[in-house]
């Protein structure tokens, strides 16, 4: 598991004045920054060393979030593919899981616009962020 | 149907030059201003007249959307429940399907903080946007 | 002039019910872009093909911006200097002028890492948009 | 003065793979959280606790920001008037000043819409992070 804590911005809050659900895209993606790192170690944004594309994202609003309080953002590996892989990530707030949800990532050659296999040596750093097989949130 | 145009903004795009996947959340719920418009036709924010709060997102990126044209917003209502509704969505660009998704809303009172029956009227005015049945994108 | 219209999204507005500060960064820089393509037609984001690059914007925020209704970006060329230029915008919201500011632009080689000249063309193409000698705001 | 420390998110980087310029918006309205907490300790966004609202900011970009390294926000106190302050910011990189910028806040009652004294005893703590008299930023 990786964890990240983010201090919400003013305008973070919506006129509901709870955090609007669009922040969490951003959020969940800070969260998968250490897994970028896996992939390109210095996070060079050129198409020649960046192969990571985005695929699918969801997200569950179970609680609401706030602008008060710090968050967490707790971030497994819930599947490893031959070309793309699944991240799981999860929002806590003062003790109460607010968001959860999925991001799928294909490995990507920007430069041929193809899917590329993931190295082994990159699978096996990703297994060590396996999401437990019984995990259940909250 | 409902359908909506967005230029995209320079700071939409991200490093891969291609706009991030956190824009289309903002980008959907924009689209769906106009059924936010049937359950609080002024759009007031307070707690007493606005009574949506989101409960689910997803969004399929299948092709990648662009700074340098301008982006269609099709939205359309896909189920309708007792309590919530779900809304599809696509943004197309230039011809091409970029990102499909949902968004299931729930009919919410903010001050008791329960869900609340969605009104007769209401759900006959989310009839006439429905997806039809053999609705295939792209 | 350049005009454009923005419809505020739901979570353009902050926890006071107004529309973000921040969020007038990204509405001026969209006044920007009939700007932009005068230097760059096709928008081009690579090193090789865009030229500019912000060095200051201001706000001056005088009346309050709301969530629910759409809003007027005005875009007048302030001045035009040999590398640079300054654009001064307007948010006009239902008959008022909500936020004025300036953004100041540099005509830039992103390979070179040098500033550049802006070419007579496109200088002559700017001063068709001059904001008048005498211009009073609201 | 205050001191926090973001990490860039993947969308806070633009198409010239530099940080775009709204995002210093945020950057810097998170920045001034410490200094809300004087005036409402809670942050409690209510029209009845919330007293401050924002009438001026400006940017400075003296360098590009990136996103592959922290950024640490310097916020100091400038100026504090009888009913408003000025807030100076910086943001700093890999030991490099790449922005820096004012934001002006006015204390302010929400529900009778009219500008408020600033208490003597806030005074005093913003005092204790106003800026040196000879700061020569960078």
């Amino acid at each position: 598991m990786f964890t990240i804590t983010v201090t919400p911005r003013f305008g973070d809050a919506d006129g509901l004045r709870h955090i609007n659900n669009t922040v969490l895209a951003n959020w969940f993606e800070l969260g998968r920054s250490p897994i970028f790192r896996m992939f390109v170690p210095d996070l060079n944004l050129s198409y020649k060393t960046w192969t990571l594309i985005l695929a699918h994202t969801d997200y569950d609003f179970v609680d609401e979030l706030f602008f008060q309080h710090d968050v967490e953002i707790r971030t497994y590996v819930k599947r490893i593919g031959n070309k793309s892989f699944t991240a799981y990530h999860e929002a806590w707030q003062e003790g109460r899981l607010c968001v959860k949800g999925n991001a799928t990532t294909v490995h990507y050659d920007f430069n041929k616009k193809i899917t590329i296999e993931i190295p082994a040596e990159i699978k096996e750093k990703l297994k060590e962020h396996l999401l437990p097989e019984n995990y259940a949130s909250g």
